[in-house]
């Protein structure tokens, strides 16, 4: 229907999250009508992206330098590691900006249905990193999902011949939540866990 | 928060229609994640979008050749022209595989709102088009909305002087359609239309 170039561009598009083939059309004509100012810089931006983004060696964080840049600053503690699932998740704790420490990607959660054991996973690095003198505590900070936390408990057991500190997220009521929104198992857990104001 | 060329990256992506921060933020990982088999595929589809596709110097229609492809192909009635608000509305008719004519897309509609006047969109080459003796008729296609209205009426005006019949689309009920969901204005028009069965 459309000039070969354009197809394949389209198609490729629609291969993004979030985008179908109606909005693949739609970013390829919006593309198309700003070539200079969007087009061009995306393409570019795409093709360095390709060639200098790797995971970290040391933490399996995305960046275009090794070992990334949350590993190579000073001011971070190296004694404090929070393990997450993703580099979306480490993205979210970033934005947050409240934690202090280093991190450790797993690259996703043990599931038995989806076939991924431990070896499908970061984590002979990150026992060997945790064995390392200097660091004290280990966050658990995978997802409150049922394969979250089973790699979690499956972590903590691997962890526990290191000398570490193993600790988790608090689980509770979500600032800003609404009870009457809240599931019973995040109620319950808030309720069990209630503290002294 | 992270490696500048993926924040870059990011950024890029944030500004495509249908893709807000968030959605940009997971396009960049998949991407990343498909080196390969996506990311590079779709740099390089980008650039070459960007060095060949052009506005047919004919239609306006977008391709990258000149003339475009349905310009050129001479199974295609040159004597019956439809005028398009845009590329998308011509690949719409395209997808439908109804049309065996040509197409003239103007590139938006007349809009005092906007600030679009008619030597805004691409109506010179329409009215020379219209007085070349091989086209027979002109059939104005654009949106059934108000400035797509106006501005059917407006190169009605223009085109009165060319020896071309001039045509509009059908108005009624879409096919598939349920009366029950349809606005007063269509049911409207779908009666006063009515024909025999």
């Amino acid at each position: 229907m459309t000039g070969s170039q354009i197809d394949q561009l389209i198609q490729l598009l629609a291969k993004l999250p979030g985008l179908g083939p109606r909005s693949a059309r739609r970013a390829a004509l919006h593309l198309i009508g700003r070539k200079e100012s969007l087009l061009r810089p995306l393409a570019q931006a795409m093709g360095q992206a390709a060639d200098t983004v790797a995971p970290c060696e040391v933490c399996g964080n995305l960046d275009s330098v090794q070992p990334c840049a949350i590993c190579r600053d000073p001011r971070r503690d190296p004694g404090l590691i929070c393990v997450v699932e993703s580099v979306a998740d480490l993205w979210a704790l970033e934005r947050a900006a409240v934690f202090r420490g280093r991190y450790h990607v797993l690259g996703g959660t043990l599931s038995a249905l989806d076939g991924v054991g431990p070896e499908d996973l970061n984590v002979g690095a990150l026992i060997a990193r945790a064995r390392e003198a200097e660091v004290g505590e280990v966050i658990l900070a995978t997802n409150a999902t049922v394969d979250g936390q089973t790699t979690a408990h499956f972590l903590a057991e691997k962890l526990a011949g290191c000398q570490v500190e193993i600790t988790g997220l608090a689980h509770g009521v979500p600032v800003g939540g609404e009870l009457d929104y809240l599931d019973d198992g995040t109620l319950a857990t808030a309720l069990g866990a209630r503290r002294p104001l």
